[in-house]
């Protein structure tokens, strides 16, 4: 039974901890401050650029549209042309984005649920500095 | 039974979407370019800073300590400095940090097993673009 060499080669070399090793991009664009936002509002289903824009409060038209590029790259977004006039242009998760998307959602949710916990250890952070300094 | 009026308010109110929500900076130390390889580094235990610079491989010192001081105000890390000559600084994850570095694994870990897709859905996409240009 053939096997692809370089497919197996890679699989077992991955190590985000490698300085070249690209997965590092693949979880940086992810993990990156937009990336995971949009991934996030793809979540609730299939959206179009201005909804996702809106939804992604605070990103510009350009870096929205160069983080939908590096995900429909890397096979976590799916863009669809449909040959509307005008053209009209739908965004959705692949079934490895959702698979990702889950872990991203738990992530986000457990830092929306500490936020209190993570301020007050500011706080405190933030007080034993200036009494040092003081 | 007195309560945390102010946490509570805040509780419920976390959403990363928000442009100015703190939850979002949060999101961002610990999931952005070294904050995410330094948790995952100290999910072995814990680490003097010399052995976490040599794990996160390409990291300036400035910036692995910019990391650790994010990642400790945040209440992730801890830092601690025992009284010997010269002093010896060890760096672990708090509870709530071994949660968080918990899903960041996981995520890391499906990253790795999945960059054979991601490699291919790369070529392909180069692929059709040039063929577009072309």
């Amino acid at each position: 039974m053939p096997y692809d060499d370089a497919a197996l080669h890679e699989q077992v070399l991955a190590d985000v901890f490698a300085r070249g090793c690209p997965s590092r991009d693949v979880l940086e664009h992810i993990t990156g401050r937009w990336g995971i936002l949009a991934l996030a509002a793809l979540a609730s289903g299939p959206a179009r650029f201005n909804a996702l824009r809106r939804r992604v409060d605070g990103v510009s038209e350009k870096m929205l549209a160069q983080t939908l590029q590096a995900l429909e790259r890397d096979g976590f977004v799916r863009r669809d042309e449909q040959s509307t006039i005008p053209p009209r242009v739908e965004y959705s998760l692949t079934p490895r984005g959702e698979r990702t998307t889950k872990l991203l959602l738990a992530l986000i949710g457990q830092v929306e649920d500490d936020l209190p916990e993570a301020t007050e250890s500011q706080r405190r952070y933030d007080e034993a500095k200036s009494a040092r300094i003081g």
